[in-house]
Order: C-alpha cells, then sequence, then structure tokens
C-alpha cells in the first residue's frame, strides 16, 4: 500500500475548542422525530482564515467517536499533545490546504465531545438527560450544524467532507440545505445502513444495556458501564479493519510470550489491542452517546425513508458537485454502496466522479495518512474553488 | 441459490444418545498442554449399521456449538422434536446416506452437550470444573474422539467429515491417526485461525467475562451470566451470515411497526433476530463451554506449530482422499483460506479435490439443506467405497 507520511514541516497548528449555543428558552429546535431539544450547544473548532467573501468555508464532518479537533494542536507542547483526527489531510499545504481555506469542524449532536448530548444537564431536571435525551437523526445532526454555519454568517459552503457517519452528513448537507452546498465529498460511506452494519451497531448497543452499571442510562452519578462499552467498542474496532490489515499488523503473534497460556487470557497481540482500544475508549466516550449515534447512523437510509420517494428526488435539488470515494477493503460500507451512490447521483442528474482507492486498511482506510487522498482532495477543491 | 429440499419422505430415524467414558482412576488423559483429565466422557450417536468388516464408519465432527446429534429425532414425535443438525445430509438415501454407512457423530471434549467440559463435576471437589478446567485443544478432542472409535471396534473409518471447527478436527484426524482415515472432507474451515478470527472469538469471550454473573467461570450453583453469553452468541451470529444473506433475509425491514421508535428499542427485524438468538442460546449452552472451545479454535494453526514445521510434513504421512469445500460467501473462513489447505496438501502430494460451492449465506452455508452438497457427497464417497 502506498501511504506516505504527508506530516507538514511547517509550524504545526493551534487550536481552540469553541462552543455556540442556540434553541434557548422557548426556542427549542424541533427534532425530526417530533421532539423538542434546547437550549443545544454545538462544540467546533476553525482552521485558517474566512475569506473577506466568505466563499472560502470547508466543513468537515467527523465519524461516529470523532470530535471537533479534526487537525492541529490545542497547546505548543506538540510532543505531549495529540493532533487532530485527520490532521495528515487538513492544514497548511495539505489536502484541505487551511492556507487556503478556512475549515470548520463541530462535534455532532449527541456526542459527548462538547456539544449537546446524553450526558448534558437536562435543563428542566437539573441532571443529565440519560435515556430522557431525545433520539437525534443525521439529519438533526446537520441541521444544528447548519445554524453553526448561519452564527459564523456563512452563505454557502465551498465543500462539505467526511467519511463513514460523516459521509452520511454530507449528503443530507446537499438534501436540506442545496442552496448552500458547491461540492461534497462522502468518503467511505453509504446512502443506507445495510442489515450487517445495523447487527454489528445492535451487538454493541446490547453489550451495554447487558452491562448491569448501564441502570437504563442513569449512571452519571455512579460507576459508568465501562465493560459493557469497552466490548461494544470491540465489536467496532473489529468493523474497522480488514482480514488483511488485521493479517499484517497482528498475524497470530503471540503476546510477550512465546507459548500458548493455555488459560483463558491473552495470548494473541490482536486480543490485547482490542482489550487495549476498549479500555481507551471508555476514558474519552460516554456509553449514552454510543446507543444515540449508532442508532442514527442505522436510521440512516435515504432511498426510503418517509416523506421521501427515492435518493435520485433527495438529490435532484442539490447543485453540489460530487467526488465519491470509497476504499477497495472496506467491508462495513463495501465499494458497491458507494457505486449505488454514484448512481442516484448521476440519475438525480448531478455532476458525480468516484475513485474507489486500493488499500488493505478496511474502513478506516480514510483516516490513515496516504499521499493518494491528499492529491485528490488538492485537484478536487482547485477545481471548484476555480470554477467559483 | 439452488437449495432444494432434500428432506426423505422416508420413516425418519429414530436415535439415543450414548455415553462412553475413559481415563477413569489413575489411568487419566494427557492433553496437549501436559495437563491431566479423568473420567472422561464422550457422548455420542451411531446411525445406520456398521458393516461385519467395519469398513463402512463415517465419523462426522460437529462445529462449535453443535452435538453429537447430527441427524434423526430423539422420539416419534417428529412434529415437536427437533431434527438433528445435519438432517439435511445424513440419513436413508442423504448425502451421507445411512443405508449404507454408519455414521458416528461425537460431542466434543470441552463441550456441554454430554461430553465431559467445564460444567462436569471436578472428581477432586465434587464441583463443577470451571476455570479448574484444563484448556483442550482441537488435537484434544481428536484423541478423545480416537479413544470413542477404537470402543467401537473400528481401525479405520471410511471419511471424517466436518464444517467450520469440525473440519479443524478432520485435518486434525489426518494428522494424528493418518493410518485410520481412509478420506476426509473439510468443509468451510481452515488451517489456522485468522487474527480476524481471533478478534471475534475474543470480543465474544470479553462480553461473558464482563458479565458479573461470570464470576470467574464459578457461577454453577448462582445466576448463570446469560447477558454475556447472550451477546457473545449475537457476535457469533455475524460472522456465520453474510451482508447478503442479511440483505435478503432482513433488509431494513421494521420490527412489527410502521416507523422509527425514535428510542434504544428495537426497530429493525435484524435486531430482534440478533437478540433471539442470544437469548435462545443461553438456554442450552454454557458459557465457560464458549470460552474454552473458541479458545481450542483460536489455538488451532497447522502451519507453525511447534514440534511441528509445516502442514506439508503434517500431512506427509496421511493416505487419505481430499475433498475440500468452501463457500463463496464465507468471510469468517474465505475460500483463499481453503485454497491454502488445498496447496499444502498438494505440496504433502495428498489426493486432493476442490469445491467452492456459490451461495450467499455466508459461513453457515454448510448447514443449509443444498443438493449440490448432497450430490457431491454421494459421488465422493461412492468413489471411496468402490476404490476400497
Amino acid at each position: 500500500m502506498h501511504t506516505d507520511d504527508v506530516t507538514s514541516e511547517r509550524a504545526p497548528l493551534i487550536v481552540e475548542k469553541q462552543f455556540f449555543t442556540f434553541a434557548e428558552g422557548e426556542d427549542k429546535m424541533m427534532l425530526e422525530s417530533g421532539a423538542l431539544l434546547g437550549p443545544v450547544t454545538i462544540a467546533y473548532e476553525t482552521y485558517g482564515t474566512l475569506s473577506p467573501k466568505k466563499d472560502n468555508a470547508i466543513l468537515v464532518a467527523h465519524a461516529f467517536s470523532g470530535d471537533s479537533h479534526v487537525a492541529g494542536y490545542y497547546s505548543t507542547d506538540t510532543e505531549h499533545d495529540k493532533p487532530g483526527w485527520w490532521d495528515s489531510v487538513v492544514g497548511p499545504g495539505k489536502g484541505i490546504d487551511t492556507d487556503k481555506y478556512f475549515v470548520i469542524c463541530s462535534n455532532i449532536l449527541g456526542s459527548c465531545m462538547g456539544s449537546t448530548g446524553p450526558a448534558s444537564i437536562n435543563p428542566e431536571t437539573g441532571k443529565p438527560y440519560g435515556l430522557t435525551f431525545p433520539m437525534v437523526t443525521i439529519g438533526d445532526m446537520v441541521t444544528a450544524q447548519k445554524l453553526l454555519i448561519d452564527h459564523l454568517g456563512i452563505k454557502e459552503l465551498l465543500c462539505v467532507i467526511g467519511g463513514s457517519v460523516g459521509g452520511m452528513q454530507v449528503l443530507e448537507w446537499c438534501i436540506r440545505f442545496p442552496e448552500m452546498v458547491r461540492s461534497a465529498v462522502p468518503l467511505a460511506t453509504t446512502m443506507r445502513h445495510s442489515a450487517m452494519a445495523i447487527a454489528f451497531n445492535e451487538v454493541a448497543r446490547q453489550a451495554i444495556l447487558a452491562d448491569p452499571n448501564w441502570q437504563r442510562g442513569d449512571y452519571y452519578s455512579t460507576t459508568p458501564p465501562h465493560m459493557g462499552l469497552a466490548v461494544a467498542r470491540m465489536v467496532g474496532h473489529i468493523t474497522y479493519l480488514s482480514d488483511e490489515a488485521m493479517r499484517r499488523k497482528f498475524g497470530r503473534r503471540l503476546q510477550d510470550k512465546s507459548d500458548f497460556s493455555y488459560e483463558i487470557d491473552v495470548d494473541f497481540e490482536v486480543e490485547n489491542y482490542l482489550r487495549y482500544q476498549g479500555s481507551k475508549f471508555v476514558q474519552r466516550f460516554d456509553a449514552n452517546s454510543l446507543l444515540y449515534i449508532t442508532k442514527a447512523a442505522d436510521y440512516y437510509d435515504l432511498t426510503s425513508k418517509s416523506p421521501r420517494n427515492s435518493a435520485e428526488m433527495d438529490f435532484s435539488l442539490s447543485k453540489a458537485r460530487f467526488l465519491v470515494i470509497s476504499y477497495s477493503s472496506d467491508w462495513l460500507y463495501p465499494t458497491y454502496q458507494s457505486k449505488e451512490l454514484v448512481q442516484a447521483l448521476k440519475r438525480a442528474g448531478r455532476d458525480v466522479s468516484f475513485c474507489e482507492i486500493e488499500a488493505d486498511a478496511g474502513h478506516d482506510a480514510f483516516l490513515i495518512p496516504d499521499k493518494r487522498l491528499q492529491d485528490i482532495l488538492t485537484g478536487f477543491l482547485d477545481g471548484i474553488s476555480r470554477n467559483h
């Protein structure tokens, strides 16, 4: 696999998490389910400089467990601080060039990284929402982002880009606010969550529900369901990798030993890796947010959702140019699902390019530094800017 | 997919579970790990009639959660009694024809369906073994089967056949007791458990270990870890199906409702199916057995296991004719792994046929009634019998 390290040698971006609150008082946000939610806070970060015409803004939509910290560092201590989750793509001179573009990334509604979610305080009770938090959809996440973009005074986004659940948000942007999106790059995503994808999410949810510490979501003043959440993360992690990636990464290598333990214990590196991923995740993520966001992904279906009739109808109002990207070893949202999206866009008369990137890293490939993705994005965004 | 129902119209087989106990007293069984185990009981069933020359015996090795009840019924009440797990394949006039062959199926060591396993009484304590049960390997399971075959007075098996973990047993038979196996049919299996297969098993184990009722395996007089075991089964179930099979079986159909619930609840049929599979499984299977058997599968590796050097060396003493069968949509043990097995057998100079069956049912395809499998087995076994 060709994956040059494209880390820039320029000074790192130092960013700050910001917050935007709306739907305060009587003016609550109406969700797709019909429920009302308010106040709503959206955590976000911006990179680069907004042009005087405000025509160089790019919105990056993050995936399921991501956050607003797409690139750069929170402090100048870059040796100990961790860079943003897509630092290989977003930055000065990178695929999404912050010397040219004003990049915005906001934490999704329902998450736990600064935006309002089930761990937030319910103003009616003074206690965390837990399961009284209303179900939010991908559409609701996008509506909240739109209010943030309005707040920033931006009338049109040069591009909306995102992978996985972020890709669903990209599509939803083109449907809900077609006049605001000049171009769209959905990566490693799908128009419709498959039965298999739903099944994996359901197992992850059941792992949390099976943890007695979950207590029907009311655990914010007690011990959180860390065991269940860790198992849920392990399930997810397998779906993000591929058979090939695991073989390359772990094979059947044993963990710190020369022979089998012949006990119910860690023998293989892959076991140790999964346990580590599970235990690391519980330190940063809220179990209820996992329940809500996986459910939002499962609900996602552009092809049959009432009151819409078809994806073609959905995309008919969009004026965006599309670049659809899939990865050859992604079995969570396989290439055939990206091709279905391309077909729907073409039937709707849209301008669409499609690129399948050969990579053996599975679904996670879009997060891994890769010169090819950089070059594709640079070329596509340059074209969009020029035609402006 | 072509899957004729091949249920015979002849009177059903009525069978009885039998038990064979060995390694009693001082004469314990030495396991691959070096541990001693005894007494050992093996539950088994037989079908058809052993020929006077005892040369028509076929051993069927079951998969991970299977049992000795491969075919027929335990009572004449065939409307309410459930047939054996491979009743479509084993019976009068079927692919493994009980009019011609004497079929034996035994429950594997470490299981909980009649053979000795972690739920059995440890004679030293008078209490169930739990985690004091020694780790057993695929090789140990086969050694126990061999003692049963000896007990039945059979010197040579016409065929050893099995899918999945049963297929690993087939391979192990050819290596441990090469002079006793005339032909071998490993289906939907692998020479070596992949990192991805280990990863799924590890998540299943972690789901059990995360259940506080598990109590380090000592739950036989308390509430068993049913929640964890159910989640473990759900993980397994996804790996047995395929993307296509799930789409065909469930798609995104909603469960008993016309719209989303917008709650952390069952919305989709596939969710309901998984929960049902999980809850059904806990009624019949022991959580500790799952831990032990998945670990045995994970340990399985013909290609690098000490003191062996290679699969070729392993198979060099075998005189069996091999028929290797894989299924096109099996992503747990994909076709490329069966092809690796075929290559290893060829390099060892073995007579091997290979067949990939086109089927969209995933790993479970080998358990689903399929006329093609019947015909292949009939032809292969007729050939072996004729050459006898």
